[in-house]
This record gives structure tokens, C-alpha cells and sequence, in this order.
């Protein structure tokens, strides 16, 4: 059986990429990246919310808006991530530095006592 | 009992801001953080996953590798989205552009016949 399911798995992708109809399968593809990203956007929109508390607690008790050590540890932590779920783990490393040089952005809009 | 139940919402942030304890409130924000982030980085995996069929498609079909009408497709459905869920779109839209980079870099691996 175990077998069985994964020979179904593997014609499910032949089917995908072989399709005698290209274009139903890149519809079918895009409309999962649609979906993914959906699930991105939303995520984002989540972190900036948390991004948000943390520059204004950070604001009122005079911490500094950036922490190396901290984003070495979150780097550390992604390409491991990044890794395990076969993501290039330099790709995730480029994400965690485009996403920060956002939020170091916003709290360089905070003004100091964090009434924003 | 809507009324309390928004009341509690409102002291429990004003405590993540204001806690006497500003390094434990930052500490819980930065565990929010870091599993978002472990959320985007499988949604990601998967991302990537899809467009590398996408690729094999396109190659195998002779299609092209990009397809600016899908691209501004994407761009103002992720930017709609992102409004809806308060994230800046102009944000959304440069997210956007940074995986397609990554994308078409993945593509442009893959040997015509998509034999990669």
C-alpha cells in the first residue's frame, strides 16, 4: 500500500509536468502560488504588527532600535529552517536581511518615547 | 461582555508595552517573531517548490520564462491583499519582486527540455 501511494504520488507529478494540456497545469501551479503567497502576505502583515510593538517598547525604555546578537541567532536559526524544508539557506538568510532592513525603517520613524 | 472582552484586549497590549519588565515583554514579542518567521520560511519552501515546476513546464514547453501580464496580475492582488491586512503594499509589491528575482534565477538554471 505504502508503495502504491507513493507510485500515485509520482504519477500525480508526471501528470503535472507531462500534461497534455500545459496551460490547465500552469493554471493549477499558479493558483497554489496564489494561494502561498496569500499566506505570506499575511504572515508579513502579522511580524510588522509584532515589529511594531517591539520598536515602540524598545522607544520608551531607551533600547537600541537594532541587536546583532539577535539577528545573528535568527540568521543561525532560519538557514537551519531553510535546510530542513530544502529552501536555500542563503536565500533564507537574504529574506530575514530584505525583511529587518524593513523594520529598522519603521523604528527609525519612531521618535524617542515612542509616541509614534 | 464585547465591551470587556475589548477592554482585556487593550490592557493586555498596554501591558506587552508598558510591562515593568520590558526585556521579558520584548522576549515574548521576539518568540511571536521568530514562529512567523518559521511560517514564512516553509510557506517559502513550498513557493519554490511549485515554481520550480512551473520551470520544468515552461521548458519542456517551450514557454517563456516570464510573463509580465501574470506579473502585474500578482502585483495588484498582493497589493490589495496587503492593504486589507493594514501591510504597507509598497512593501508587498518590492516583497514580490524579490522572490521573482529568485525565481527567474531558478529558471534561467534550467536547460531548454527542462531536464535540470
Amino acid at each position: 500500500m505504502i508503495q502504491d501511494a507513493s507510485k500515485l504520488q509520482t504519477d500525480r507529478k508526471a501528470l503535472l509536468v507531462n500534461s497534455v494540456d500545459p496551460i490547465s497545469s500552469l493554471r493549477d501551479m499558479r493558483d497554489s502560488i496564489d494561494n502561498i503567497d496569500a499566506a505570506i502576505i499575511h504572515m508579513l502583515a502579522e511580524r510588522f504588527r509584532c515589529t511594531r510593538l517591539v520598536g515602540k517598547l524598545k522607544a520608551q525604555n531607551g533600547l537600541a532600535p537594532s541587536d546583532p546578537g539577535r539577528e545573528a541567532e535568527q540568521v543561525s536559526r532560519l538557514r537551519q529552517l531553510a535546510a530542513a524544508s530544502k529552501l536555500d539557506p542563503d536565500f533564507a538568510e537574504k529574506f530575514l536581511a530584505f525583511v529587518i532592513r524593513e523594520v529598522i525603517r519603521h523604528h527609525e520613524s519612531i521618535p524617542p518615547g515612542g509616541a509614534a
